[in-house]
């Protein structure tokens, strides 16, 4: 492909706010959020679908390969160009229309907007999108990796969210298909809209959502607990005494936390004399209502329940407080590692009575074949997610060690366990080759087959169909 | 066709326990729901899922078409075989394998397991299935037409719930596959299981479903609720006041509600003085918790929330008590209007906002070119669901009337509204048209094209392909 026929063409649609070509300006667009960065051919800024559309078709039709890029905060190089230089980048970040009806508790937004944006035009209608991440996302990436985050348990992720897409496919005619009508029941027809949430750029550019937003809490309550025996028996309680309103139950090993200790200046430790425990758990509990007249708080409620489980023996200790100090422990997670040393990190996925079952054997596996790592583990652990960060302590080992242990550790979770090696952070080209490797074949193979019917030309940004290589390997 | 060689297929495929061809044991897999029994060619009951596979192969490659049956609850007519005699119908009946992780609240279940079988079988663990329904469908039947139902506004539908599924391909080998692995989060390939929720049988035969269940409420509450002023406001409010515990919220028209207290004689009229209300609204709350020690009640809450609403003005009255005589109302609705005259239902879902813009629109729109109907309408309106049920007074009206009074009313809904002419019913046979008629071009190319993928010989329950006729007429 020779790339100069595509840049003056798409130079043609988009005219001169609408291409960046210059390497500084291109550099933001090339940049990956913690890792990967890549370098673009050229940046296509559509001003709306008509220019997505045309701009899909002209990089289709001239076999030139791209990504699609919106808030550009993703983990798993989705949305950032390989170092190739061949790649355009379709950046999505000037479709910031967005309407709301607050009554009707429904958005529509162009695949632009950022989170926080549309969070702020919310704010005074008493209503926000319920989805909470360590990042700041526009709304096309959201849906697109069917973000899910801390909240989850209470409000799901954004397939619960979404009521209808605009999407421009990647055929010949960029075509633009608007599916799903933005009502909350509609079975007339096949649920088309659903098969882009989570396609991560694989079988077309999401433009527009039309999602249902949340009321606000009007009370919280946090608390940090220690579990003293077996923690998934400790989550059946507390989904049973305070399931209604719990808002988030954050896991985080004595590892991740002391490394946040450790590293994090700013961070205060609230445990007791210092002492970290082995596992501590962030319980978050929201309710839109306020407190009757008369009626306890949610913080009330919250110690009347945390003082059963105290009584029971099922906590050893427990925190009630003021929510920031307790959220600045979990968000200063990620950076206490990453301070501490080479971070070998996974977003898996377990049916969560197995969390830590997982946990334990791949701690035991790890320290016998992997000795220089430290399991430095946190997540969401009422939905089964598990951020399973690994610290080379030596900081020396080499990228076929870390490459070994990847595999030792995503069979077990994967094959051993059933999980999944993406729980929330969607596939990109950072996952190709797990994506090779651990999706069953039927799944790869028909999910070609919907690739080559909606994507038909093979340049999408990830080839879900079956590699060409010999056959046997799994 | 020659239906015999097919017939001595399946009967050696599932043996004398597996095939019914007898017309008095057809009988029950013929008659339809409410309306529209068909005639079965045969019924093939699988007893696995290696059995589903062989009998659709058999049917595939011998080009006989065929309905997929579960519980056969649906007025879609989705599962009945149409009147020629020729279709065979697909049973899964007898794929009762159920599984139970109350743990983890996940439940694998056969396509055959009945929801009332379900509740019965978590009901020690303190678990349902949250679909909330005047029938008692098996599950495959609720994942192939996503059912909703009276708990959406808290629980959702079946896609919420659904957490993998297996299917059959209705391709010639039958092809079995797995989709989703059982997780809450995973978004490590195409969510291909979401295509299949809600594909009412166009795609293939669901065999198995993996779902979430949830925690049966420990507490509840019910009242029932004369609005004052615009109902879309006081929605709202009772959202803002009540969201947290809300269960339900079942709105009733004046004529659909008398003609329950006129015909259903067990029914006991709530109302003071018996005076039926222009609309009245359903309202139940509930929670898992129990009220803790001198917390008050859910109905303490309810009746609080209620006061400050009639101080206010916004509704004009409010009955609380117990659920059993005020959801007597509510499920009693569909019986009185069957007494009261031939009706022509809808199961319409519009954007919640324009419900009642909506309904007064087709009312004067009913009154003025179909007089003999009176509407008698009712709906989960907090979802934008409405039954939007007419009732002919007159008993005359012949076929071409009914048939321009459907299209009067979904060119009004559909169109006008931007409404979905099946909110929860799915589609069958008995929406072919409709959905032909009403289905954008462009979704319809689309969706037939996926079935072309999935179900490529063109004998599947439903045709998805845009109808062969001359284009232009929409």
């Amino acid at each position: 492909m020779n790339p100069a026929p595509v840049v003056a063409d798409l130079a043609s649609i988009l005219g001169p706010d609408g291409l960046i070509c210059d390497a500084a300006e291109k550099r933001r667009y090339e940049a990956a959020a913690r890792y990967g960065d890549g370098a673009a051919l050229c940046v296509a800024r559509p001003a709306d679908t008509a220019e997505v559309s045309a701009v899909i078709s002209t990089l289709v039709r001239g076999r030139a390969p791209f990504v699609i890029q919106s808030g550009h905060t993703g983990l798993a190089l989705g949305a950032t160009p390989d170092a190739s230089g061949r790649q355009a980048v379709v950046s999505l970040e000037r479709l910031v229309e967005l309407e709301i009806d607050a009554r009707d508790r429904v958005i529509e937004a162009g695949a632009g907007v950022r989170l926080s944006a549309l969070n702020a035009a919310l704010e005074d209608d008493g209503l926000f999108l319920p989805i909470d991440l360590g990042a700041d996302p526009m709304i096309g990436g959201l849906v697109a990796t069917n973000a899910g985050g801390a909240r989850f348990v209470r409000y799901g992720g954004m397939r619960r969210c979404v009521l209808g897409l605009e999407v421009v496919l990647l055929d010949d005619a960029g075509t633009v298909l608007s599916l799903g009508r933005g009502l909350r029941k509609d079975n007339a027809q096949l649920p088309l809209e659903q098969l882009f949430i989570g396609s991560c750029g694989a079988l077309g550019v999401i433009t527009r959502v039309t999602a249902e937003v949340q009321r606000r809490p009007r009370q919280t309550a946090t608390a940090l607990i220690t579990p003293a025996g077996d923690v998934a028996d400790l989550l059946c309680r507390i989904e049973a005494e305070l399931g209604d309103d719990l808002a988030a139950l954050e896991g985080m090993s004595r590892n991740a936390m002391a490394s946040a200790f450790s590293h994090v200046p700013a961070l205060r430790n609230p445990f007791a004399g210092g002492h970290v425990p082995d596992y501590a758990i962030l319980v978050e509990l929201c309710r839109v209502a306020p407190a009757l007249d008369g009626e306890p708080g949610l913080q009330d409620r919250l110690e009347a329940a945390l003082g059963h489980l105290l009584e029971e023996g099922l906590i050893a200790d427990a925190i009630v407080g003021p929510a920031q100090p307790l959220w600045a422990l979990r968000h200063a997670l990620s950076e206490g590692l990453r301070a501490a040393g080479p971070v070998v990190g996974f977003d898996l996925s377990l049916r969560r009575a197995n969390v830590f079952a997982f946990r334990a054997e791949a701690a035991a596996m790890i320290a016998r074949d992997f000795p220089q790592y430290e399991v430095c583990d946190f997540g969401h652990i009422a939905d089964g997610g598990v951020h399973f960060n690994l610290v080379d302590r030596s900081g020396e080992a080499d990228a076929a060690t870390r490459a070994r242990l990847r595999h030792a550790v995503l069979d077990l979770a994967v094959d051993g366990y059933g999980g999944s090696f993406s729980g929330e952070h969607g596939f990109g080209r950072a996952f190709q080759d797990d994506y090779e490797r651990y999706t069953p074949a039927p799944v790869q193979a028909l999910s070609g087959a919907l690739q080559g019917l909606l994507a038909p030309r093979g340049d999408a940004p990830f080839r879900l169909s079956p590699p060409f290589r010999p056959t046997g390997d799994r």
